[in-house]
């Protein structure tokens, strides 16, 4: 079983930058956690800053399940939506902050309508309980 | 360990009516699973249409974490958003069905900014994922 | 054949306040008279000021149609119209004062979209002209 | 006792289009049917496509109430609103579906404010329930 | 020279109806009254409920001068606001009633912006008020 | 003479939570000394986190005035406005914080137009300032 | 193959007004034009200025294709849109200027989503387009 | 007969600036052929910038009508509009461009509501018209 | 001790004009009977109709508290807000009206959100429940 | 002559996902079928997940037309209107769905305002009426 | 060459309150200090809490250039934005914190479209980049 | 002292391209004649048309400060924001037109909030005000 984990702008300064909001680790460290914990998981991890590069993974993958931070895109691009509704890879929306806390540009996302579910808040959890999630799933 | 889940309005109907919308498992049957699958925990189960019902319960609630559904309240209910706001047990905010794919008043919660994660679209899975959370996050 | 009536808040002061708007009708002799005029119909009428409570009726109910008056609720109440969504009695949306002709926050009703239909503006006759539908509905 | 019958545009097509939401019988059968369930009215039948036609006939009527169906004239024309508020005639605004499940567009009504009352959702029994009404209140 | 008075829906019921915002003045007492104290004018009068009559008569219109009332279509016609884009005589609007101390649906001129000038709350004298602009502008 | 004060959701909790808001007193403190002060009043007080209580409670109050701090129902709740403008017991809407400085959404009351007056801002001196003003009111 | 092309408000003028945005061709010589081109096709036109009569042809069309260009008409009325859905004949919407460069209420149109296709931007060449599309379309 | 004319901020520099929204006359010239015209009338003129010296002038005013062209203070300012409900003097609002030909923040005016009518678009002559219509009511 | 009541554009006229919304007493009266009632407090009274005016007196103010009535401005001026937001002295917004009752332009208040506290609906009494508030608060 | 076609994100799937919405045809398929048919021009395809990649090919391209369907980059993208209002060859927006028949997110275009104009709806064949109108306009 | 400095309501109490949002400097030093870097310019200073007194000297202004920090009034006043289009002296708006850093309703400028250019959020420095600007405009 | 400038979208056609807006000189131009006037300063040039390109920059970017003119992307990139929320060099935005003169969509700007300050509308000249202010403040 295959899960990629695909992280949108500024998710590369994880752990180095703003950790009031998104916590001391870095993202290399918590997907080796991950992978530690869940050994049988092909756990695959990708990263792009820009918009069409994650339309362009999306598009790609083939993994059992996507598991998609898209961190400010979330709210502005109906293209990466899109490629989501397009795709039939299950994709589940996470986020590392409780966004409904944050200004209120970020309490709308294009990506819900066509995920599977949204988690949110959690901190790096979020990644995990979603992990849980299509390890169930899939599993069944 | 004790943890509450509260349901709000029309949710003990769920598994005879809708199930297009929120799966044909009654709630009992769930948590009793539930129960099996984590033995340790006291798991508490409270439900009502009443929304200042709800509100008696948050206050009056000892468990170490709650599991919220309140159902049409969420996006109605600032006395519940005070509620959870004036509580110091911590919040998880779930749904069943994904309500951002749904009539747009239901994409927004008052709940939300006072809570402290959301999972919502797992169908009965959203009450299992928080439930891990809780595990891990008290665990620590 | 069993119709429920069900009135929501303030409506048990229907007849001794704001005759203005609502008329001078207790509802008590209301019912009396359209029983007296149906006598084959098991006329049944409920009223609570509780949003929650009325759920619960409105679950529980087991006539063949019912005559719902939400008052204020109409306007503000997801959890009724879900409710009234959820369950297979057909339901008919009565007001006896003209909404559109008051304020504007009482123009959008969160109900009709779930109802078989919308009677509005006649006074208590809104009721009997609900009444009527049943009747030639149900012996049709 | 005269009642007037004034359907706007579109509904000269009814019953040959659309069934699935105006219902499979012509009006002119309809209103056949109502004649002969009430031999003592005299009923008149009129329609237009052309808004200021409409304005023209209520000017004009002098029946002792008007069923006024202006179909979608009714959510754009303050032409018409005004017509209504200007004649002493009664006007009771019907609809054939329910409206509030259709766009929002057609959620609001110019009419309903200058209106006796309005009856929506029930099929061509809209109509009936509005003739009904007025043979209750002029028989007083 | 020749000046036309165009009324759009409902004018012709000046002086019949709602007195207590229109006034008691029949228009056709009105015009002849402006007619005595300007005999040299050749002042024409055209009234229509009809929004597409309306624009004929101000496409084939040949007089110096337009003094328009459209009425409701005021609100909500841009057809209307067209025609009087296209043609080269030049249009005023007028209002008998202060539009703006009335419903705010009627605060708003899809015509204003391609009329020479606006005068409204005079009366029956925003018409004279009009006449007079026309008289001075065209005799320079 | 007597006097009701009125307290709805969550203010059961006050000066046990979020003191920074609503400061360190209880309110059965306050009412105490209240009514030290004025021994010659009745002063009655309820709380209720239910919506439809607080319409019972108002509805069938008997007191020459009502102080009613009804909490977040203030912002949401057109059925305790309609049971304000039904009764004719005087009613002064009352906040101990200034909810003005608070979210966007406690900036709108439902309840103000049909109150007598409004005060908010003074902590706990809010209640007794709307007291001394029904002293003052009802000694004339 | 029978083509009909319907024209609204204000394009009688066309040829002869505002050349700078439709251009100097009378729609007449236009029509000629296409004929001389396609004599194999019976090639309809129709044009009013009323709103109701635009409806009237759109119901009696028994042409193989409709194309529309309903002017001013397109942004105001939902009665023309109700003709186009009701109809089975199908419908392209035509512009000859680029609605989205002009005024803001000209870019919203209540009749696209009931059209076959849109095409706008083109001058006359607009009406064209739509015609070689139904050749193509009609003759597979 | 005494008539008052007030204008507001930046009308002072009438003539010597922006000519081609507001003409080339300054208002001195324009008064004083007013004042020829009118020999009998005795027309006054005030001038401020500052928005409260036009509402002490407003208050103190002694005319027997009032022409007020408030300028952007039109838009903005509720005092204004405050003193003209206050005052008893007929108030008429002028403006000399056709300010629904320019900015959207200029189409809505705090004053209308509140004045006996309103005169714009006629350049000066916005004035005059004002004049004849305090000339033609109070000579009744 | 010294309060300082310092009043906005139009309240010069109180006890004179609209008495309907203000009631029949000066302001002068009022303010005399006040300092009659509290001997020991040094009253001061401003009043101005211009903004700017407003903000100096309140720079320069050294009261232990100001009761501010701004008018009209209280809901246009940020400039009053600034300067109540800079100043150390406590303000307390009040008014005679209850202005959730008036137009919704009056029921947004700039002021509020820098104001210790908000009194209004209550008459001329809502100045002397503020200073009430003053006495109680700086005799702490 | 040079023509090109340039698609944006989630355009390269065509042919092979959501056939309901877009077709069953490959893109290339379809060059293909256009090239033969028109083997004179020289037509060139260009497609790009990348925003800024599309602005890039737009700035270089030396075609005689550009037909851009810039999926769903034509909701969220003023850079790439600014790129087509920069350069000088003209550029027609196609789609192939009927995008007013959509999510209402589709209904707005940023492209529209500095295109020659636009087609939509006629799923391929939007791009062969674009191709059509380029071919007449250079021939002439 | 002369550069006048006009500031607006509450800059005169400049680094005697709210240091943490302006800053710890009194307007005259700075200015004082501004003079010593530029002996040659003649630079002239004015503040007003009046916004009419800020049109005034706007108007009279005779300097090369004016540095406008309009304080509250930018977001409020189209009257000063009028007097800055009035005049042929060049504008430049100048703010000393990040405007849009603040509340919402300080996100909007009156003035800006009607000023040369807009420089914000540089505490004091913001005059100097301005004064800057006119001395490299001025010295070409 | 490293001064970092980025520029956006279509900036890279700058004085080829709509100099009406943009003026006349390319951007290697002026940055040659900015790094002759300040040989100290080691100034570097970035553009991009794709705004994860930008983001890349911004993260990498190790200068004493950023100038940023992100064009077209000023007013969609929630993700360049958070770039610039996220690193700790300071950004100041410039535009050289003033965008407030410009459409709507131009007004709003995502980044002016976490900028140092902002500076529009000098033409190339803003590029310079930067500059001088990162000098005047690194000297310090």
């Amino acid at each position: 079983m295959q899960i990629e984990i695909i992280n949108g702008p500024n998710l590369n300064l994880l752990g180095t930058r703003q950790p009031e909001i998104y916590g001391h680790h870095t993202f290399e460290d918590y997907i080796l956690r991950l992978k530690n914990e869940h050994p049988l998981i092909n756990l695959v991890y990708y990263q792009s800053n820009i918009e069409g590069e994650l339309i362009d993974r999306l598009q790609q993958c083939e993994a059992n399940g996507i598991i998609l931070n898209a961190g400010a895109y979330t709210h502005t691009s109906i293209a990466i939506a899109d490629a989501i509704a397009t795709i039939s890879v299950p994709v589940i929306e996470v986020h590392i902050s409780n966004v409904w806390k944050r200004e209120s540009f970020r309490h709308h996302s294009f990506l819900s309508p066509y995920c599977a579910g949204v988690i949110a808040g959690f901190g790096l959890e979020s990644y995990r309980l979603a992990l849980l999630y299509f390890l169930q799933k899939l599993s069944q």
